[in-house]
């Protein structure tokens, strides 16, 4: 599996977004995507490096300011107040589209999410890891376009992988005409969003646990000495990112559907209407995962909490 | 009143820790160090600053990385570990020090502390705001020493005047042989305690209406476009910088009874088992403060919890 950089991708690789649209099952993707997404969050993290290493990494990606602001402003602010850019499918999603700019909770919790978007340096993460930016075949998993990296919450990558699974998910009831059973598919993309989140839980806090006596210096030995300790630090860390990963993974969910760039999962479904009414699904599944997302404790919860939504 | 920069403080200038320890009242001192603190932090941070101009910034400190590991160590690791370097008035509080290594629930909440400090670039901080790096008459007051100065949370600048003061107030019952009456004059501390964070309130919130439709890109003006989205934006953030105040304010405090580098305050009176009753006091209001910051609405009640300890 490749980490970040510049390589060339062997045929017959395709953008995991056309395989999720085609319904097409890749029995490795969580097992490499949680490997991936757990090994570059870590390694770059203060569990990992010496607060001098991690303040140094930081300058040096401060750089990609323009990127930035350009997600800042196409996640966090152009979906939330009218703008010549955005769109959706009208006049079917006119009303949501408007309840959203009026929705004065969701926007409160979007400052939030934008707060620790622009401001917190966690780690070194990609930025942009929706479904367009994995190239897969059944045996194997590539992520690509790292031009967006910079130091950023974990959580923006966790939770595009993740709400873009989710996306693709309300998107297949638009697919049912074409190839596979679409209700075992949508089974298959939730057992990948709830493996997906527990592998990357149990690959992380073994890094953690692998690499405790340092060099990472936000928890020294020396202070978190005992096993009680280490479990509630450990408990309070992946509990943070987990939330982190619902809201910024709903905050890409909302952008897609009523912002400026779309996605393919949607928008190869043809009929208007029926499109609405699968955009409509993931838009108010999105803006409760937002808003409610420190009330849930566990995936499986969420794969609940999507279930109940589509039944 | 002097922003950070390098200049010659004329006499009588004298440091602010003295003339706390000396009984001095300084009328001015609350609305100078508000007006302070509220024009360094609103100005610095994304409530002012473009995202691009925030990060250019950020970067541009980023280079201050050895005292800002300093800072780290002595604030947010030595307390809690063994340490040769640590001291503190003993026998008298060698039981107070052990059980600082040995709380649980402190270390994880100092775990928090310290990851907001390495990781959120939230305004360009002063990095060392004790009441040793000002300098005063009854009507100036001059802040020095911008040496520590880098992108961090608010809250450690706030945090560190407020817990300086706090400091101040539990030391005088060691100085009650000296100078003026001290039961008046704790009073006059807890008043400027009180006033200095509402006025801090007061000025930093008056920055933010003054200058809410811009340049500053953390709430744009076409979102937060209704008043009582602007009531909750500013209640969330202002109780968050709260909070985060107690918390650095509480963490800087314990410091300076069993860390590295101890204060005048306490540091002047002679008798150790004066010195030790006082330190205890404030010691154990410190962490009652770090571990339930978040229980705390206004300064009031603060305010009320020192008295309940000093009964």
């Amino acid at each position: 599996m490749c980490l970040i950089g510049m390589r060339y991708i062997e045929p017959p690789h395709i953008i995991l977004r056309k395989g999720l649209t085609a319904g097409i099952e890749y029995p490795k993707l969580a097992e490499h995507m949680s490997e991936y997404m757990a090994k570059t969050l870590f390694y770059t993290s203060l569990l990992y490096l010496t607060t001098t290493d991690h303040k140094s990494a930081v300058a040096k990606y401060c750089g990609n300011v323009e990127l930035c602001r350009h997600t800042a402003r196409v996640v966090f602010s152009d979906p939330y107040k009218m703008s010549e850019y955005n769109r959706w499918t009208t006049p079917y999603l006119d009303a949501d589209a408007e309840a959203v700019r009026e929705d004065n909770i969701l926007k409160l919790e979007v400052a939030e999410l934008k707060s620790k978007f622009c401001e917190r340096a966690q780690a070194l993460i990609h930025g942009d890891l929706h479904t367009s930016s994995v190239m897969v075949t059944t045996d194997s998993t590539q992520v690509i376009d790292p031009e967006f990296a910079f130091y950023g919450p974990m959580g923006f990558d966790t939770g595009a992988f993740i709400g873009n699974l989710i996306l693709a998910y309300f998107a297949q009831d638009g697919h049912a005409d074409k190839g596979p059973d679409r209700k075992l598919y949508k089974e298959w993309i939730l057992k990948t969003i709830s493996d997906t989140w527990n592998l990357f839980y149990e690959k992380f806090t073994a890094l953690w646990d692998k690499h405790k006596d340092g060099p990472g210096e936000a928890y020294l030995p020396a202070i978190y000495n005992n096993p009680e300790v280490r479990v509630l630090i450990k408990q309070k860390y992946m509990e943070e990112l987990f939330h982190d990963t619902l809201g910024f993974g709903a905050a890409k969910m909302i952008r897609r559907i009523v912002g400026v760039a779309h996605v393919e999962d949607f928008e190869s479904i043809k009929e208007a209407s029926k499109r609405a009414e699968c955009e409509r699904k993931a838009l108010n599944f999105a803006k409760t995962l937002l808003k409610e997302r420190k009330k849930f404790h566990n995936i499986s919860e969420v794969v609940s909490a999507i279930k109940d939504v589509d039944k």
